[in-house]
């Protein structure tokens, strides 16, 4: 039986030390069709794989189906993450092939034909419920957060700071409604979370936090990752 | 007389307070000739304009001429950079063109016709001395990155992590080396510092330390700063 990669269980340690509390960011770099780099920060949410195999992990995160990221993932369906560990000075870099899972009533169509997959195509095989993935995952985030899917395209020009204190500020789960104009809200915002899948291709570790640094490059190759050191 | 940007004043307000205090890393993208996507922490340098232009600010960074980061620049002269302060919760994401200063005995070839620039041309009309601010740059940074100059290629693969304990640690400046040893190291090394110019275009300011959240989109058109209040 196949096992985890040993990035993801250093992963896994570095994020646990004491030092590391609350680093649950990172960066997402995508690149535009027309070559142009875009990065910003965003929330890790969880690491999955399929069954049985522990050797193939898809980072999820979540985003507005409507943001610029989704229409560049669509032409550009890869994605590079840098996840700085402030406090252990260790630096994950992954890259992988992206996929986008949006609601069935999201006006959304999947763009550049999907990239060469291995986990996800497997997890479709094994019937993973995305749908209820993405449901999941819109229920786990925070109200705020909920509530920032219900507002005009993020992005789109306003005329004052102020507008923005018309719209709801939080939003309960799905299903937790208090009122009918907030089960609407919600309905909204449900329908504009995607999630955003990053089957992990490549991952550069670098720990400037040991002397004399150490730097490591891990690539799937088929279904095994190969390790090599390198030079920091 | 032109004026500094606002979001230059507001990016050194965000860093001036106490909770955003070593906050001086980010993230820099860049998207290689495959239109493939890259990200990877990096150290603020400075901000530097042409004389009597404040409104024209460039970024500097230094890295190794003989990095990956340095050939995707070359081949696509843009950068986005995400400088998340995780203190005050506000987010910078900078974007603007790139031009690269190495030393004139390092083995580099410009690259792609440089972008359209205005900052950099005019400091290249006054006589700015981009070769001194190489070495200035160079002399700034700490010893052991100093030292990571003098290494074999930036991701080369090597037998081992101990093959890093026979290279130099520490380096000195410029002219403070204490043996002819080190002279020759601090030659090398400096020759393989290189410094990354980004003339600033386009900044995007999330504030989520605030609420209801505010973001603002600055675009420079010409030699002016268009500001827009947008959907966060």
């Amino acid at each position: 039986m196949a096992s985890a990669p040993r990035w993801l269980s250093e992963l896994k340690k570095a994020l646990s030390v004491p030092e590391n509390k609350g680093q649950t960011v990172y960066q997402l770099a995508t690149a535009d069709p027309n070559g142009r780099p875009h990065v910003r920060t965003c929330v890790h949410r969880d690491i999955v794989q399929p069954e049985g195999y522990p050797n193939l992990p898809v980072f999820i995160l979540t985003t507005d189906v409507r943001s610029p990221k989704i229409s560049q993932l669509r032409a550009n369906p890869q994605a590079e993450v840098a996840w700085w560990m402030a406090g252990s000075k260790d630096q994950f870099r992954i890259y992988g092939s992206v996929r986008i899972v949006a609601s069935p009533k999201a006006d959304f169509k999947a763009g550049a034909p999907p990239p060469p997959s291995l986990a996800l195509d497997k997890m479709d095989e094994q019937g993973y419920d995305w749908e209820k993935k993405r449901v999941e995952s819109f229920n786990s985030v925070n109200a705020q957060l909920k509530a920032s899917w219900c507002r005009p395209v993020p992005g789109s020009t306003i005329g004052s700071y102020d507008e923005a204190s018309k719209w709801p500020q939080k939003l309960p789960k799905d299903g937790e409604a208090q009122s009918e104009e907030e089960e609407q809200q919600v309905e909204q915002a449900l329908k504009n979370c995607a999630i955003v899948l990053i089957e992990t291709l490549e991952v550069d570790w670098v720990q400037l936090g040991v002397t004399p640094n150490q730097r490591t490059r891990f690539t799937r190759k088929e279904e095994e990752w190969v390790e090599e050191i390198v030079v920091a």
